[in-house]
């Protein structure tokens, strides 16, 4: 498996391990069991004993240390073992299982599966607005039977909102909408406008008056190695943007194999922060929207592509496959840098200016 | 997987899609989706838009054409790309998908997989009994996990009636039975006769007096690739034919993939063509006698040759073989002949006047 | 699949076969059918049909043989044609399945997948205790998605039951207990010692005073191929062993495939022969302690091992994985032996006078 090993990936959202949770999930092609230190600190080992193979996440937690369920052998967060409950105690060397640097931060625990020395949680892009004072995020997740760039390219090809999602975010300015990709030495952006749009299904409920006409822009950032953040605003016409809506969907993708996919996705929103039925109706959007409309169609996608690569099928492409296009390419030529030059920089840090 | 191409196949009863119904479907190691032009016309097209390879079964019929439910391309029942939703419109050169030759006849929808040039709907052979005056039939359908031979082989080979169906094909004058087996340029016909016979349990509802003893004969007749009749008829001693009991069996089978098959089958009566308690009776019988007799023993026959092919197990062969031996011979020498001349003539026409 | 060869392996318990029962089961790798002749004595037989490959599971018992399903062809509990119903009744040379040699004894059916004129009764372990009079004997069976040398290793390792059973064989004298592996010519020991040690709680329903220590020692002896019997006792301190608890367990595994198993345990007592809650109490224990803590843990070892066999990940051993290792190191013996000598001798005969 081909991905790019110097950068920050996503192993779960901060809040889905917690306490003496031991939480068993395949990333990379690593079967990982994720865990917290009693300070609280994550860590990710292999889910998988050097003794006998059984996996770790069959134990439990002692102290800092996972014990193993089978015979109780104790490994530390950076994968080592460190007691032996049998006879004298005696701890053969090289008794240690794989690690992945951890961190968390913005919400979100992020591994590094490169070099271990280069893991600097500075290199983590700003995802700061998920947390900030001032916004409420809603968290969600699916698995995905899918290669995690089908994901990416779903997002930045917006077009599908118009047929996938046609009763939920379908506008009767789609004939004249119009879409621009801007690509940066790290990001590409694919933004689409939808002057004077009925305000989409999905949106109603936030407006006072659904029937009002608005500008309507849905506008996403693709980072390394696959981090979407997509902005929608809705501001009705004539007003400024403080009277419209702004809502961030952050869309993080992770490889768990080949051919699947943890798929992290929440939307924040800067209005109405406790109002649960804004809440509910986000969560309704993630199970409807994302898990019930865009999964099935992606996993669907896969299946018919099997196990080839997009290029060996010879897609036909249009116009409106460019900025998902730019990814492919950008992102290709990332990983072909690194396995050039291990040292080269492949870490796009989102600017806090770039906030959306 | 190796296969006759110049003739004709089942794609489906034409009752299976009506209106605005797509039926997605793998004939011949194909997905296809099977659906309707306005006027009715059946269309078999590959079940995977050439763009990103949405399966086309996710969309939507739009006038005579297929709309994909990923990002809004159409493309008619030939497989051309007609529509093209986003920006100017353009379609690239070359956008199309595969498409089968589809003709509906006889209730049955046939597709053609070889040269377009040559898929003649003359050559589907007659099967005008199914849909004609006089007659009513019963249709049913059951998905099977063998090799589609291996179900002609088990209608060739009628003596498993006396096994498989003991219960309810199961004649007290099995012993005394006699197997004549006709080999024509075409065709090969597996004939049975049970003279002096008590009425199998399956037929004793259509005799008023079912203790009676009878001429019970049971005719098979293959024609390639692997559509097969079989003819019944149960005369009571010292009667003519006209006061007996003729019904007919159709039964049609099509590669689903190497080693599972679509088994279309039907039943066609010349006698009480409006009494509703015989139709249940033949449903029940193509449940009992078919899906679930039949059906596992032919599936458990394929789980046990794995994905061999049947002669490279060296089966000992009987005599009761001799049929199915003859229709396998038949039918790799059409598929030898079409390999040598792709023009060779291998689609048997069964005369009208072979009717049953 | 690599094993022993001239030994004598377990196919089922003598009870799950019984009348006119046919069950299908597949033994180091065979699909077999096993079923009793008319004077009970057991036939293991190749359950597919040399015919048309259906399996001989379908069929039914006609007086000594095995009647084909499919096609009524009969096989004697050796493996032979014996009639043909068809025609005149002809049956082709060769016409035979595989049969193995297959003798019950000791309330278990054993069969003998090497040479058939070695298929010596005698060389089969002496399992008498099993069912002689003073003793009940609780049998159960647990399909195991592991390699058989999983479950020995599992068993020669006693440490485990500190933290897989740690609930119900727990003890508080874990840390002062003693291990000692003895290796015979055909047999090897792992006998652990728990001196003054509380009554682990699976056992406290045996004694009268639960809170009595007691001297617990746990014995077990490992036969070629996987043929493990293991004595547990427990004796209130300053008592004598006939004042204590005995309670043999007796596992026995039998290849499936490559990566499955089958494992027949049964535990034997020699109090309270008449007690129907000890019996439902050591069910309790088989379903508890064995398929849903063993098991899974089993099951989960080898998920991780894929299909590499075990050497080949170089495991980190520990001492506690002494007996294990002797186990794999004496049978791998075994199998070479055999393989330079066919006439080796690989059959330990446990003594009567080595009866728990």
């Amino acid at each position: 498996m081909k991905y790019l090993k110097n950068t920050w990936y996503v192993a779960a959202w901060a809040h889905e391990v917690s306490g003496d949770q031991l939480l068993s999930r395949t990333l990379l092609n690593v079967a990982v069991v994720i865990f917290r230190r009693s300070d609280g600190s994550p860590a990710v080992v292999a889910d998988s004993c050097p003794h006998r193979f059984a996996p770790l996440h069959l134990g439990r937690i002692v102290g800092d240390n996972i014990e193993c369920g089978y015979h109780g052998l104790q490994f530390d967060g950076d994968g080592n073992c460190v007691h032996n409950p049998h006879g004298a105690g005696v701890i053969p060397k090289g008794c240690s299982i794989a690690a992945f640097p951890a961190v968390e931060k913005h919400g979100v625990l992020w591994i590094w599966p490169g070099d271990k020395e280069r893991a600097d949680p500075q290199l983590i892009p700003d995802f700061s607005y998920l947390v900030e004072p001032g916004r409420k995020t809603v968290f969600g997740k699916r698995h995905m039977k899918a290669h995690f760039e089908l994901i990416t390219d779903n997002l930045m090809d917006a077009s599908h909102t118009q047929f996938v999602h046609k009763d939920l975010l379908g506008s009767d300015a789609f004939a004249r909408s119009r879409h621009e990709v801007i690509q940066e030495a790290e990001a590409v952006h694919s933004n689409y406008v939808f002057p004077d749009s009925e305000i989409p299904e999905a949106y109603k409920a936030y407006f006072d008056d659904p029937t009002l006409r608005v500008d309507y822009s849905v506008n996403f950032r693709w980072l390394a190695p696959a981090l979407v953040r997509n902005s929608v605003s809705l501001i009705p016409l004539g007003k400024t943007a403080a009277e419209g809506i702004l809502r961030t969907g952050t869309h993080l993708m992770t490889p768990e194999t080949e051919l699947t996919s943890h798929y992290f996705f929440c939307h924040t929103r800067n209005f109405k922060l406790d109002d649960e039925a804004v809440d509910e109706r986000i969560r309704w959007w993630q199970k409807t929207g994302l898990a019930e409309q865009d999964g099935p169609m992606i996993e669907a996608v896969q299946k018919n592509m099997g196990i080839a690569d997009l290029d060996s099928l010879n897609p036909v492409l249009f116009s409106i496959d460019s900025a998902a296009v730019r990814v492919r390419r950008l992102h290709a030529k990332m990983i072909a840098d690194e396995e050039k030059d291990s040292t080269a920089r492949v870490i796009p840090i989102a600017a806090k200016a770039d906030h959306p």
